[in-house]
Formats: C-alpha cells, structure tokens, sequence
C-alpha cells in the first residue's frame, strides 16, 4: 500500500535553523520507510527561479517519488499549496503554485492531475500561519508516501491553471545571440541560457558581451584545455554553453552572476584585437 | 531487542569538518538500522543556549527515539556525560550536562530517569582526550538503538540534580512588557521571549523600545499583511511573538539579534507622532 | 547478492549546488537498500590535500563499505577514475587517482586490487564531459553496491601504479621539530603534522616559532587546563599535537591556517623571557 518511497527536498531553508530537520522528521513520522534526499537548502531567500531551475537541472537524474520544493514568499497569501502528478503517477511535485514547480514539471512531460492541498486532515494543527513547510507540506508527503491516494489531498484543479515559471530566452538579434546567466555554480562556473547550437556557426574564438565590456572566450570541449587566464565556453554537463576558467571563477573574474546579460559574437578574423582586449580587461580586473 | 529506529542529531559541529559524518559513521556501525536526522549543526560554537532553543521549538515534532545534543564547552572538564529517559521511556536525551538538553527536557514533561555515561564498554577507546561526540556519545547512542537497556549506561542520578538551563523571562513593567530576542532565523524573523497574551490588550499598533531606540509595529496575522518598510508583529509558527518585515530581514532593519533587549509598549494615540519615528529611524538606518 | 550497503562520501562540491543531491540520487536509483553518510562537502574547491587528510581522520571510524571521494580539479585530462579494494574486499575507495585517496589506503593497510573505471555500461550517459561525479562514480558505487563484482568495472592496475598524496613530513632540526599545520578545524584548533613523541623531552613549556614570531605554549592535557589569553599544545583526539586555545580560536589568534610551517622547541629555563614575549605578542595581535 505504500506508494512512494523516496522523497526529494529542496528549500530556501537553510541548514543553520533547525527547519529542515524538522520537516524530515514529521515525514518519518508518518512515513518511517521512505528515504530524503536533500537537494539543496541553500537556495538564496525567496529566490523561486533559481529554485526551478534547480529543480529543472536535477529533474532526469532524480529517484521516481516525491519531490518537496518549498521556496514560499508569498506563505500565508491565497498562494495555493499544491501536488502535481506526472509520469502517469510515477512521481508527484508538491509546493507553492509560484511557479517552482514548473519548469521541472515541463522537463519531465507535463502534469497529469493536481490538486489543491486543501484537505486539512493531512495537516498538522499550527500555532500560527508561517510554516507551512512543516503543518502542511511535510505531513502531506508523509502521507503521499505511506498510500493516501493522491485525489484525496484535496480539490481537483485543472494542471493548465498552474502558475508558470518566468525564464527569459536566448534571442538571435544581428549578428550574434543575446541571453543571461542562469546559475553561477560552486566553482563560478557561468551556465548561460543559450543553446550551443546557436553559436555552431561562429568557430573557436567567441566574443562576449557584458553590457560595455568585451572579452574573448576560446570553446573547448573540457575545462584542462583552457589556458591560464583564459576564458573557456565549453558545453557543460547538462548540454548548456558555459563560460568557465581553468580551477579559477570565471564569475569572479567577469564579476557577473545570475540574471545578468551576456551577448556571444563570433570573433572577428584581426587576431590582434583579441590580444589587446583581453590585457585591458585583466588590468581594470586587478584594481580594486 | 531494537529499542530505538530513530536518532535526531544537534551540534556545533558545523559542516565543513568530518565531525558530523564519523558520528553518524559510529552509530550505524553499531546500529544500522536506525536513522539519523541531522537537526542543525550550524549552532554557533560552544551556545548552549540557542541549541536548547532549537531542541525546544522542534520538540513536539521530533520522532520518537533518540535525541543526541553535543554542544559542550566543558569537554574534557568535570561536566558529566548523561542520557535522560523522557515520556516513560519513548525517548531518551544524550549529551553533556550543561543544559542544552533541559528546555526540551522540560517541553516533553520532565525526566523520569537519568545516568551519567560512565560505563566504558559502550565508549570507544580514544587517543585523546577531546572527541566526546565520537566516543562516548556515538557509542552510547549506537548501544541504545541497538538494544542496551538504559540503566545499564552507567550510574543512576537523580533528573533533579540535572543543570537547568538559564533562560530570561519577560516581565511586566510598568506600562509595557519587557523581554528579549530568542532567535533570529534565516530570514531575519526575530522571535521574542514574550506571550501574545501579554500584549493582548495593546490593541494593533506597538510600540518597540530597542535601547534608546523607538520603532512602532503592526500586529499582523501574515507576513502578506505587512506594508514594505513596516514592522509587523506577529504570533509565529511556534505561538511566540516575532518582530518580522514581509519579505525582508527585520533583524538587519532594526540591527538586533539573539539576546538584544526589546521593550513592547501600547502605542501612543496620537497617529502623527508614529509616523514621525518611523520616518527618522528609517533615515539613521540607511546611513552607512 | 548485495556487497556493499553504506557508502560513505566525501566531496568538494558544497552544498549550495545541488551535485551532492544528484549523486545521492543516482546511487539510490541504481541500489535502494544503502545508507549514504556525508563525511563533508566543504572542502575548498580543489583542495586534494585537504580531502586526502580528511579521509585519513576518519578512516577508522568509517563502516566498511564503499568510499566516494571527489575532488577533482584534473576532471576531464587523463587522470583516471579509479576503484581501490582495501581490507580483502571490505571496502572499496572510489575518486580520482590524483593522490585523495592514498593517504586513507595507508591508513588501512594499503591495497589489495585496482581498476581503472573504463567499463563505460556502468556510466550514465552524459551531455558533455565535466560531471565525473553524476556521470561516472556514483553509478559506479550503486552498481558497487547492488552487486556488480569488482573487477567487472574496469582494466585491473598495479595498486603500485596510484598516485601517492604528497605530504611534507615533519623533522628534527637543531634543538626544535619542524613541521607544519595539517588542519585548522571548526573551533579553529590547529593539529600539526608533529608526533606527540617528538616533544616528549621538552618538558611543560614549549617555545612556538612562527616565521619569525615566537609564542610560549603549555603542554596540556585537556582544554579546559588552558588559562585565558595562554596557547595550549594538547595530544588531539586523533593522537597528533594541536595548537588550541580554551573556548577560543588558535587559528584565529596566530593568524596561521593549514600549510603554513611551525617549530617547536623546548622552552628556555628563564621564565621572564616567555611573560613579555607573550606580552608583546598579544599587543601585535589586537592591533587591526
């Protein structure tokens, strides 16, 4: 009878509050045989988007199950809590309706049912109004997974209804293509959001564009082949474009980060140019 | 024989070191049935105070089993290393006596047997004197889930010579009522020592003495309510007082934190000498 | 059928990405029934040495089982994925040959096979060539896990072949022991890469030089020995010598971290010498 035994969570928690670990124990409580993956809890404050997206990168590589994502600011609006089913009941989302959801359930094939999670016999009785991650969200997935069917977890609503996720698309504009940074990962790493296809046509050597500053980006299949100072646009491992360095930040280095825009050109043929550059951007780089 | 299939782990151990990993490694080398869920370890070093808060606010919601606080500035002296049995045997504390475990202690009900670890077959031998978690706390607790029958884990004490824990109450005093900060989240919510009853009578708008500091308050049911730049005044998810902004950090607007004195008072009829603070305390604040 | 059900992992991917996430994942997908402990994923990025010391730490306390250790800046050059069997078959250590693992192999009594992970029907196939840790080990250590014999996962190597970790030793020069410091760890306690035998002779006060500072230590056995403001030199929970200070931070005090070269030498018999160079010491250090 139990339906589910793994949860995936990810969150805007934290790990220094005891939130986490609360919402994994009210899940054991009521689903002692099911195992949590934690995804991340460091998602910044707030930050739907960056949520999505980390659901959206992760969503191929995940157990079949559920998966909990709470980034919640508007917690306590009439923001509704919901489950969304996909992969024919393979796994369920469960989350605000914000917009968190989404991306990860467009990557995996849409919805199949929703619901509103507005049963409140699978909730736990709260003192107050904002944590909905542990009176709500937590017992709910707890029950998922110890077989409460998923239509019984409340109303019905229509999957097209959900909120969609934001995300700004790469353009072709002239001569070259305009898009944004989607996540500076740990190593500063610049996944960008632009199809390496789109820059097939433009050869090794890459202009970038970040706002009034140019700089040079030579494409390489792996981080070992990019020189030292150099920047690399290579395909990273989920088959984005990113600009990298060699062990180094590339996002200290360009001093960009999430959001911001980034124009790839292909290179003009005066080599000497690309030198030049290059010297005049590490220099204004090195002053504090 | 297994008493225990649940082990709930606090600390100051931080993550960045092995520690939490060889303690988790030392119980499921004992005990490998159980799991563990990791609370918090990202209590400031050696605060013994904020981690009994952390186990008190999650008290009510920690699975049955074994609880495991290893906050200990005293390793190594004459602190004594106890296990305290709670709810007639359905959980059982371990950790120093310091302290960190008497609120939740308290929150369940009170102890109803207690022992000093003080017998050495259930510890590891150590080639130190200092990695009381790895040693002697893993092991007992290991020993426990695994089966060893409570009293066996040293020497009987009476729960009443167990070291309370010092907390500030809030008192009425004069017209206001006076506590302080408990907590400061992730979010920058900062929870008082005070009762929603105490202000019941205050009526909407609050008056908040900070030192020589006065900002003004609005008693909110959500976050949602509260205006950008207000101060709202809420009961939180644990039924306490909390200083909060919508969607902001109130600790970083009103730069308090854990332990910093507040002053609640009925505010003032007389709207215009409301509107008049704010506005001057909102200037300061923006000064660097 | 099932060889192995803990795995034991180790990175330097932090927790803010959610790679740590995903590998747990893949690994659970491919063997449902093993436990994963997170020894830490905060290493510095890159920081072999650092991942390498870690292992050694813990080795001893780890459950037999599988070891993912991944830290690895060569991650796409030749350096070559490896699987070292230690213990007859207890464990197997799973990484980089880049040195992470050799300091634990040691520890363990070195190794009894290995292989090169070549055999590519164990992967997961993968959009471009920089996730090692999705892509290649944590398949690797499920199908490990799930029963797949070792020598099927790739060309068996001469263990002699591994790439050793490099470690400076420390040595008897003059009238002192010089080493260096291995780790700074949470509570900023700095354990040295000096045998406790070596300064046996030198009795209770030990002269400290740093470069060209010098501070007076005691020789203690517990923290709390340690007099305010007074520098300890305590035989740490793994047997080697620590520089600490009580409820303080050594590292934090000397403004010396991991790598940076200590000598000790037995302290002179005039006492006054050691209360002004103390003295002067402290004076240096509060200055900004």
């Amino acid at each position: 009878m139990s339906r589910y035994d793994t949860v995936t969570f990810l969150s805007d928690y934290g790990r220094v509050d005891e939130f986490v670990g609360v919402v994994h124990s009210v899940i054991r409580s009521i689903a002692p045989h099911a195992g949590i993956i934690d995804l991340t809890h460091d998602v910044a404050p707030y930050d739907v988007r960056a949520a999505g997206l980390v659901l959206a990168r992760s969503a191929q590589y995940l157990c079949p199950g559920v998966v909990l994502a709470v980034v919640d600011p508007g917690v306590g609006t009439d923001r509704r809590p919901i489950a969304v089913e996909v992969g024919g009941g393979q796994s369920v989302l469960v989350g605000p309706d914000n917009g968190v959801l989404a991306p990860a359930v467009a990557m995996v094939g849409g919805a199949s049912r929703a619901v509103v999670l507005d049963d409140e016999q699978f909730h736990l009785p709260s003192p107050g109004p904002t944590f909905a991650g542990r009176d709500v969200f937590a017992p709910v997935v707890g029950n998922l997974c110890a077989g409460t069917p998923f239509e019984a977890l409340g109303t019905a609503i229509d999957p097209l209804s959900l909120r969609p996720a934001l995300m700004n698309l790469s353009r072709i504009e002239g001569d070259g293509v305009e898009g944004e940074v989607l996540w500076e990962d740990r190593y500063g790493n610049l996944q960008l959001n632009i199809d390496p296809d789109d820059v097939e046509a433009y050869g090794e050597r890459i202009t970038v564009r970040l706002g009034d500053r140019i700089r040079m980006a030579r494409r390489v299949r792996t981080y070992a082949e990019i020189r030292t100072g150099e920047l690399g646009l290579v395909v990273d491992s989920y088959g984005m474009l990113a600009l990298v360095a060699d062990r180094a930040s590339a996002a200290g280095e360009l001093r960009i980060g999430a959001g911001d825009p980034v124009r790839l050109e292909s290179a003009p043929d005066d080599n000497g140019a690309d030198g030049v550059t290059v010297a005049v951007e590490l220099g204004t780089r090195r002053q504090p």
